[in-house]
C-alpha cells in the first residue's frame, strides 16, 4: 500500500449497543501510524448530588437530533496536528450501566505526541461543545442533568 | 462495593501472544473511575534506514531478563496524579507484524485529566528508561536496533 493511498478518515457514530474498545481502535489503525491514543468515558458510581442513592446508570438522550453533526464538528480536523491519520468517535445513547463506556475516542498518528495531544483536545472540545443530556438513574428515582461543561447550553439559562 | 475496597492495582505483563486492547482496558475499569486513557504502540511500515525494503515486522527481545522489573519501575505510582486508580501495561515479545501492538498502556482515574496526563507520562518514561532491543525484519534481511530514546542504554556506547 502506498502511503498516499491510506487517506485520513473520520469514523463518527452514535450507537445504542455496548461500545467496543477493540472495534474503535481497529478503525484508526494504519500501516503508517506507530501510535493510537484512546480516551474512554465510563459511567462511574458518583454520589448522587441530590443526596439520593449512588448512580446506578445513566441514560443519554440524543443531541437535539439523531444526527452526528455535533460530534463531527467537535472532532473536525485539527490544524495543530496535521499528521493525525484517522479519528474515530463513538457515543452511546440510551441507558448505560456503571463501568460501561458512554464515549470512546481513538486517534492515530505516525508518532505518539500528535495522537496523545489530539485525543486530549478532542474529549475536552467534545465536552465543551456537545449538549449531551443525561438522566441519572438511582435505585428508585431519576433526574435529568445537562452536560455542565457545554458552554452554549449553559449560556441559554 | 465500598470505594476503599477498590484498591489501586498495577497489572504489568510481558506476552508472546497478540495483545488485546479490550483485555488491557478491562483491567483498569473501576466503578469509581469515569475515565480510562490508553496508548497503543503499533508497528508501522517505516522506510528502512538502510535503504532496504520497508519493515515487514519487528522482533522484540527481552529486557535483559524475562522479568517485568524495568516496566514496573517505569510505571511506578506517580505522586503528581494521586487519584489514578489502576495501571495496566502489556509489552509483547517476539515477532510483531505491521499494524499489531507492541505495547499497550491503560490508566483509570475518577476524572479525565489525571489519566490522560498519566498515560502520556507513562509512555514517555517507558521509552526513556526501558532498554527494548528490536530486530527490524525486512523482506529478505534484518537488523538489530536499540531503543533510541533509552537514555542509559545510549550512554553506554
Amino acid at each position: 500500500m502506498d502511503e498516499c493511498e491510506d487517506v485520513p478518515n473520520d469514523f463518527i457514530k452514535l450507537k445504542s449497543e455496548k461500545l467496543s474498545v477493540d472495534e474503535v481502535s481497529e478503525l484508526v489503525i494504519s500501516p503508517y501510524c506507530g501510535a493510537v491514543s484512546l480516551f474512554i468515558g465510563d459511567i462511574r458510581a458518583g454520589v448522587a448530588t441530590l443526596g439520593l442513592n449512588r448512580t446506578a446508570a445513566l441514560e443519554y438522550g440524543d443531541f437535539g437530533s439523531s444526527s452526528t453533526t455535533p460530534l463531527d464538528t467537535a472532532c473536525s480536523r485539527w490544524e495543530k496536528w496535521p499528521s493525525v491519520k484517522h479519528i474515530a468517535v463513538q457515543h452511546r445513547l440510551g441507558v448505560v450501566p456503571i463501568t460501561e463506556a458512554s464515549v470512546i475516542i481513538a486517534v492515530s498518528s505516525p508518532h505518539r505526541a500528535e495522537s496523545l495531544e489530539a485525543v486530549m483536545y478532542c474529549i475536552n472540545t467534545l465536552k465543551a461543545s456537545v449538549p449531551i443530556w443525561k438522566k441519572e438513574i438511582y435505585e428508585d428515582e431519576y433526574s435529568w442533568k445537562e452536560n455542565k461543561e457545554c458552554f452554549w447550553a449553559n449560556s441559554e439559562k
